[in-house]
């Protein structure tokens, strides 16, 4: 038997400590309320399933990144490395018991062997939202727009930047350029990393002079998202199913926003590279700190699960992943996170002999919604410092102090960081201290 | 690339569809505000571990069910079986910047590749709190007192049965079979289990007939909580710090019960095996359902994170894990598991130009607090009923249809089990279904 272990964890794995495990459960609570306000259910898979179902669309980043091992059955299984691949397992195989159209959140861990140099975790939290088995563009809106409530409601302005990927492939056939579609789409993802002028030199190369130029009239029109979407319908040939699905959108952003459209943008140059969407595709940006990139990023596919259904019967929907890590990272510096203590007050323990009235004491506060922390371990009338040394260093805002004997016939109040004391009734404190 | 992958999830491994996975999530909300109203912090650590950091203290069982492999980098790495081998490293390794008395909370999946014939899972969900940093009674005294509060919350009545490690060690030595103390443990363990023919039998060839009888004296002994602590005080030779803590407890007990102390049962059968307990120990049993064993099992330990500490300055604390798959199977035979279904109401999608005005109209309900799904795919007035069946079948209570042309100015509410329609402003609905 060992004698003595190094405490340590994995290299791109991390330890929460309370006040930051207070913060993500808090944001994600927010988050949830928000998934449910809109009508939004739950689901959870499993975080290890059978390598050949998460490999299934092969390719050789996930193969090198995957977590794969053999189980004590000799099975080959793997962990889960998104929600997307477990959820397009758990739709085919549950279709039957599923109401469609289906809307899902899944907020899981998921995991990469990524290099951590590059600042990235090979743990880390996804928040996944969907609806699937419908075609309906007001499914998209309602994507759309659940981004901006969830922001809100996390307190941060967003601008949410959409474009439709059929109607970025519709210009490529009518200026004759289609059959280069991939190469043209890993070009243009590229323009917000690596300038225009890079743009410019690897679309000349793919498609020659004059058809570069209209792709970068194309991805760089500018102008309100009536404006734009005038332009590439123009350049994409006159109007069309795509172009007409955008024009739908546009008209249900803008009864839903009163007029109000500076959060949503008609920006023709996201494509969303060679992710597996077919239609509307959009990225979010924070209106204080859009140099960050994209907090959260989706679109329209148009069959889910096919790779698991034998039936062929496809299902498409459309969805969005939050960044929790990148949002978080970008909540503190702005200041937004939400507080990292949900326990502003204690109760001293002057004797413990009189723990059990402390902890009735306790209960009255805590039945209206004042939680409350009993200290356990017993300092004396003239130690009681001690106690309010213990009370900040866990960030509390006050401590209660009751008389000794008879216990709780007296209350002190203490306000820590004000050092000033007050006698109150139970009552008075839970006027004050009430949450509103 | 495969054309067709059979979706199946592994043995002992679940999907949670949404109805359970809104019952799993409303649960465990309910147990988190409890924690949290009693000022426990959340923490949480890396699914994966170092294996050695995991195996630390051995031992054959382990050994055998964990997830065990070889990463990416050639680490020997394992899934964690458990909440307290990481949470004892974690102390170990994080000392310095928590503040003791810490109280901590950890819920979260972990995985053992069990038997899944005896119905168990591979992937389950542990719920365990401890206060660590503290010796006192008073600390004992909350966490059995804040399983109560959660059971409480969860609308079922418990009973805790309580008993100290240390006080059966001193009647062992008192009668001079202290040498025997392992051997004797897992007999005594296994009174609930085989019934007192069997441990006699097993005490007799283990201690001869006379001691047999006294520790059948001392495992059996019955009445009020006073009246088996005097019985078991005097057969293990008179008062002792064990008794006079017990006497403590219990005296807290009374005072945060004014007296009813029904919840509360000396049981000193209750041993816990051969854990690593050395103080109080305590089992939970549901009234109504006792026969399903204990959902909540714990007790106080005295060198939590020694193995993985340099200092030998041992932290001593006291914690509990609550069995939350064998919880839920007891609250579902109760009838008292939470709504499966948060959202009651739908608006329905009368004509989709009108989607964005049907999402304000949300907007004002949801802002009331009143979640509230809008249907995506247009029905027209004609086939309304479609859209009713598709409520009924989410669970829905109510389903909203606001009038075509102009939209929202004529609001009828259905009630979808009653089928009554119901015309009603949007005022009248938010005081209608408004939360309380």
């Amino acid at each position: 038997m060992a004698d003595y272990i190094e405490p340590r964890v994995l290299k791109g794995f991390r330890d929460f400590l309370p006040a930051s495990e207070t913060i993500r459960r808090g944001l994600t609570e927010k988050i949830e309320d928000c998934f449910r306000s809109f009508g939004f259910a739950p689901i959870d898979t499993p975080a290890l399933e059978y390598a050949d179902i998460l490999l299934g669309k092969g390719g050789g980043e996930t193969e090198k990144q995957i977590y794969r091992f053999r189980d004590n059955g000799d099975r080959d299984v793997a962990l889960r490395f998104d929600l997307t691949v477990p959820f397009a397992r758990f739709t085919a195989q549950h279709s039957g018991e599923l109401t469609f159209p289906f809307k899902r959140y899944h907020i899981a861990k998921v995991w990469r062997g990524e290099n951590t140099q590059r600042g990235r975790y090979r743990e880390f939290t996804q928040c996944d939202f969907d609806i699937i088995g419908s075609d309906s563009v007001t499914a998209d809106f309602e994507i759309i727009l659940l981004i901006r409530s969830v922001m809100k409601k996390l307190g941060v302005d967003v601008s949410i930047h959409v474009n439709h990927r059929g109607l970025f492939n519709r210009f490529l056939s009518h200026i004759g350029q289609n059959g280069k579609l991939t190469d043209v789409l890993r070009a243009v993802d590229k323009l917000s990393k690596t300038g225009e002028e890079e743009t410019q030199k690897s679309l000349i190369e793919l498609t020659g002079k004059e058809n570069a130029e209209k792709i970068l009239q194309f991805i760089k029109a500018k102008g309100n998202f009536s404006q734009v979407l005038d332009r590439v319908t123009e350049l994409s040939g006159g109007m069309s199913e795509e172009a007409q699905r955008l024009a739908c959108l546009r008209q249900y952003m803008a009864d839903a926003s009163e007029g109000d459209m500076e959060t949503f943008v008609f920006n023709p140059s996201i494509t969303r590279g060679l992710d597996y969407y077919t239609g509307v595709v959009f990225e979010t940006f924070l209106t204080e700190l859009p140099d960050i990139g994209s907090i959260c990023s989706g679109g329209r596919y148009d069959n889910l699960a096919g790779l698991y259904s034998k039936e062929k019967n496809p299902i498409s929907g459309v969805g969005t992943s939050i960044g929790l890590d990148r949002l978080i990272a970008a909540l503190e510096s702005l200041d937004k996170l939400p507080c990292a203590n949900t326990c502003a007050l204690a109760i001293a323990c002057v004797n413990s002999e009189h723990s059990g009235q402390y902890q009735n004491l306790a209960q009255k506060l805590r039945q209206q919604g004042i939680n409350c922390e009993v200290f356990t371990d017993p300092c004396g009338e003239k130690q009681l410092v001690k106690q309010f040394v213990l009370a900040e260093k866990k960030g509390m805002r006050y401590i209660l102090i009751p008389s000794d004997n008879p216990p709780n016939v007296k209350l002190t109040l203490r306000d820590i960081s004000a050092r000033k004391n007050e006698e109150l009734t139970i009552n008075e404190i839970i006027n004050k201290l009430k949450p509103v």
